[in-house]
């Protein structure tokens, strides 16, 4: 007997004929000797339709107010699917995030989750009562309902998982699990059996979307083992857990102390929500940078890759730095607005661009991964426009229209296709 | 100043324009210097569809994960509605059923309200903040979210408006007041300014659709004024509560010593939700009603109005009943499963029929207004299948074909008729 937590987004949960197969994977587990916790979001397109209204009524509007409103579609969901479950002679009883209760900060729309209590759920654990709980809200200290911010369900179950000691987090989704790149432009991307925690909070943040990063850093600091798998998948003709063997399925998240063969790089991801901003003949003199990036983080805008071109003359330079695309227009104005006290002659900028990061905690160990990306894209005639690094991953910044040609020459030089 | 609950349904939330037509009515009144507290209903069509989906999870479904489901969409309105306040300036805040909290019975699905908590609200009325409060939910004493039953907002309203020592409680709704009878069939009817308790009582439980017959009962209990009115009404060309001088606006439901000028009869009010079964010679001797009701009332079907014409050898009678319409085939069953226990030679019914009330306050002073009804019914050959009476009512049934005739005779007879 094993304590899993299972986990369903928006699209496993759209209609009944959806909720039943959903109800059909948990009754698998439960049928295996397993204690279960299932984790829900909203009914696909709830969320949106109720983040609208809240739009609609005023474009500036009380957070907590929005909390009431768009934590009422997981509502609806976990009792729909506590009734199915019902139904199939499955013990099961929905809970909202205030009833456990789901602890959060004050930080309304965008909550942290401080504390699960464990006191009543544990006692229905061992009473074999499945427990159905709304993703994505809590209760907020002023005994409200707060909410995580999107994709917050994810980072709702590794919490519950976190706190009951589950042995797994199935993250059930729409994709069968994580990828070495997205198999839309690479066709011979392959599915990766492990993955490692540090791996997949790169690869999440760097544009592969099947996690939420908070939920992947969460379950790196609890130590959770997250399983990626598809929720199309028939629930009865898949292995309980416990019971893979040698089917496994879809892609375990875990620590790399329990990945036996590690490649060096594990997957490729590319983010084309990017834009550069460029500053021409800047002075080249100390306190610069701060004249730059000061406004910008007071303006909550966070800037990423940043290239200072070493002055011809020791007197003015070139300076380059990325922003998230949703931001470019904003921060070309906050920097318009300083340039007298910033001091250059042009600004100018592009969205066309795309970030494509090689990504391996292998690395750690192996020399030349990167001087083998420069090499390639030379070969290729790409353009680097800036290089950032870390332990385990190397990103660069290129134009858009290069990205497919990027990905796809990078994927087969670290040994990444499928045979 | 005064203390003001005002009550609006789904179909006066249906879109964020209606929401804002509420609370410009709200406004008004907090312009005026009044307390306020809003109850309101679902998004017209939310509460159906979120019904149906817990239908169609399971026909028979746990009325705790049914209410946890319904109990979202009055979620979704007070949310909304306290943003739409706050952008127009007013101070508001939203509050769900456990909030408060509103405590109910445990009776799921149809809970009764028990208690509401007075702590946190009258602080907040004090400030000066507008308390807009889901209606239809409260929390039963599982810690769940427990709901009213369909049109249990009015109560929540009431119980609100008691809870508070409210001044009134205005319910707003999509006709403009309580009318003599119902318009459409009868053009000459008139709005009633101001009708008693028991009166709105027996409209409310006789098929006029305007109030919930609950949230009646406890506005005489505790003795709040209720007002019936139109949502649609334009809010600022619509006096404030204590402005309205000579524009009454509604129907004041009241005590009646409040009523100086009480009409004999104020209202005709008639039910199609009607359904007689009729039992041919059934044994004229002690305990047979008993062997006819009580599977009947086993089978939770309420029997209104019964007939036993008197027999003709002393030794076999026939008897006649009403039942809900919603329940005719199922009580026609348990009269057929219990035939050799009753002892009858035939059961027959019709659902082609009508009740039809003449109701007043006036009667308990005044003799003479059955005896009216009957001559009126027979100058027009209609015949009168049952009679129920009670001290400010008289009940007929008759074939539905009559329906309007009778209605419309009833109405001018007794001076209903607008001049």
């Amino acid at each position: 007997m094993a304590r899993l937590v299972m986990k369903f987004g928006g699209t496993s949960v759209a209609d009944l004929t959806r909720i039943r197969n959903v109800a059909r994977h948990v009754k698998r587990e439960v049928e295996a000797g397993h204690e279960v916790a299932v984790v829900v979001s909203a009914m696909a397109g709830t969320t949106n339709q109720l983040v609208n209204w809240t739009r609609e009524a005023a474009a500036l509007h009380d957070a907590r107010e929005y909390d009431t409103v768009v934590a009422a579609g997981e509502q609806v969901t976990v009792g729909l699917l506590a009734i199915v479950l019902q139904d199939m002679g499955v013990p099961a009883r929905s809970w909202l995030g205030w009833q456990i209760p789901i602890r959060t900060d004050s930080s309304h729309a965008a909550a942290r989750i401080a504390d699960v209590d464990r006191t009543i759920l544990e006692e229905r654990f061992r009473e074999g009562q499945v427990a159905v709980i709304a993703g994505f809200q809590g209760l907020a200290p002023d005994n409200r309902i707060a909410t995580l911010g999107r994709g917050g369900s994810d980072t709702s179950a590794v919490a519950v998982a976190a706190a009951f000691n589950a042995d797994r987090c199935d993250i059930y989704t729409d994709v069968d699990g994580v990828y070495t790149t997205d198999p839309r432009i690479v066709p011979r991307a392959r599915r990766i059996p492990k993955i490692a925690y540090e791996e997949m909070l790169e690869m999440a943040s760097l544009g592969a979307k099947v996690l939420q990063t908070r939920s992947v850093e969460l379950a790196m600091v609890h130590n959770v083992p997250l399983c990626v798998r598809s929720s199309f998948d028939d629930p009865d003709d898949t292995p309980a857990m416990g019971a893979e063997g040698n089917r496994l399925v879809g892609t375990l998240v875990c620590d790399e102390d329990q990945i036996v063969e590690q490649n060096v790089v594990s997957g490729i991801a590319f983010s084309k929500d990017e834009a550069k901003i460029t500053l021409r003949r800047v002075a080249d003199k100390p306190g610069v940078a701060a004249s730059v990036f000061g406004p910008l983080a007071s303006a909550n805008i966070n800037v990423d890759m940043i290239v200072q071109n070493i002055s011809e003359d020791g007197r003015f330079t070139d300076m380059t730095f990325t922003v998230p695309v949703a931001d470019y227009d904003r921060a070309v104005s906050v920097i318009e607005a300083e340039k007298d006290k910033i001091g250059y002659d042009a600004v100018s900028g592009s969205t066309d661009i795309v970030k494509v990061s090689v990504i391996g905690v292998g690395m750690r160990s192996h020399a030349g991964v990167a001087a083998k990306l420069f090499k390639g894209m030379a070969e290729r005639g790409i353009n680097i426009v800036a290089i950032t690094t870390s332990e385990i991953k190397v990103s660069i910044l290129i134009d858009a229209a290069y990205t497919e040609l990027a990905v796809r020459t990078l994927h087969s030089l670290y040994g990444l296709d499928e045979e």
